[in-house]
């Protein structure tokens, strides 16, 4: 809906379930749709793959062979090692050019054609991480342009001003420093929500009045909690190794804090945390 | 301000720094004020100690000889049980009717008299913690009403009644059963906010651009991490045994989640955290 807004579009393909796609058809979505991936993407020059990992790997070893000549693959799962590496098994060496994996973060809690928009991505960011010989350096996430002009192909390029169009904010990666870095940014705490809900249910009914008693901190802490465990299940399958450490070193930190409760360390490490959380607001 | 507004307070007399009483006379918060404690309260009616658990306990012994006969002492703590033994110790049984001990859950990032709101009360919740011998049964959460009707004194009821006046939905508690689930529904995740700014904070330095490529969750997850770390120290220190119990529940729920990362238990637990989560907002 945004890049058809944004004019950057000539023909838009679905592929999905047939009701769905009438749907779509009915609202201006898409121009045609198949629910047959391989008929979807043999005359698109550009594929988005938007399912989870899993299944967004199966999808492209089953479309790579019905692929135009000179498309560009991309996607928008939540880890980025695994659909590399897929991409560099299925295509090899050409990988660096005919796919590029990407991760908006941008989503709602609703989900459905009834509640997509055209401004989901305004704003926000949209990691790519390429699968070339040249790896985006530390300092790509602040000289996107530089490197996109300087390693990506003209279709690529493509890619990345089609994003720009919808006012993503185009950043660039590697697959194993994005999947870390998220596994402390995003996966851990969705699993310390999802905690936090586990050991509220243990302690009372839902139904105990006693839970009225809470200040504005709880609901907060618990809004993650409410994600889809589906998609969820596919994220901690694919990035398991980064989450399991990180949630090493958060169960580290938790039992520093209970060990120190009104004891000497407890005042410095709230101020280490305080200060933290207040560097990263700026 | 707010009891101001409503017209329940006679005659309001500060208690503080000497150049913040001058400010509070100025804006017209207070009508008279001074630096001392027992003079302060030695004709008053109601007295609210506004200060931290410990702080509290050191005031309340320091006041209690100049207390006027039937004066009704009141405090805002964030834990009871310490405060609740403190008033039994100092002034025997009679602590049943010359003490209330309180908790308004509100509280905004933004403190000191520039920053007072007489709307912060409105619609929260403050939880009572009556000391005599009729323990506020499990429904009286739903009950209040008829609670306080039945066991509070008149004074304790002309409070009540000067709480509801600035739109606090008041509600009745032992000091046991609050200080547990206040470990659970308040300081559990302020310990959980302060432990992932901890983890974060091993794990890249606040300046890395990496640390950019979050979604809106962590930021939610670290607001709780900014709170003051004094007024913590003290809620840790009184309320060490219900914080330390729940910490430990919580690591064993994140050490399960951690082993079933990708496994078959993990979608189970996923989904009962969500329907906890869904069953709390309803």
């Amino acid at each position: 809906m945004g890049l058809r807004r944004a004019g950057v579009a000539a023909h838009i393909v679905g592929c999905g379930r047939a009701q769905l796609l009438l749907r779509a058809l009915e609202l201006g979505v898409i121009d045609s749709g198949t629910p047959d991936p391989c008929e979807a993407v043999a005359a698109s020059d550009f594929v988005v793959l938007c399912t989870p990992v899993e299944t967004s790997i199966a999808l492209l070893r089953q479309i790579a062979p019905n692929l135009k000549d000179g498309a560009l693959v991309s996607d928008v799962g939540s880890t980025k090692q695994a659909f590399a590496a897929a991409s560099r098994e299925i295509f090899g060496a050409s990988a660096a050019w005919r796919v590029l994996p990407g991760h908006p973060l941008a989503g709602r809690e609703l989900s459905g054609l009834e509640n997509a928009s055209a401004e989901l991505f305004a704003g926000c960011l949209w990691v790519l991480t390429p699968l070339g010989d040249v790896e985006p350096a530390e300092n790509a996430v602040e000289n996107a342009a530089e490197y996109a002009a300087q390693t990506l192909t003209a279709a690529q390029q493509q890619w990345v001003a089609a994003l720009q169009s919808i006012q993503a904010h185009v950043i660039f990666s590697t697959p194993q420093e994005h999947d870390r870095t998220l596994a402390y940014t995003s996966h851990l705490p969705q699993m310390l929500s999802t905690a936090l809900a586990l050991t509220l249910k243990q302690a009372f009914a839902a139904s105990d009045p006693g839970l009225q008693i809470h200040a504005g901190g709880l609901r907060t802490m618990l809004r993650l909690a409410a994600s889809d465990p589906a998609m969820w299940e596919q994220i901690a399958a694919s990035n398991r190794h980064n989450i399991a450490a990180a949630l090493e070193s958060l169960e580290t930190e938790l039992r520093n804090l209970r060990l120190s409760l009104g004891g000497a360390g407890f005042r410095v490490q709230f101020e280490q945390a305080r200060e933290f959380a207040k560097s990263l607001k700026g």
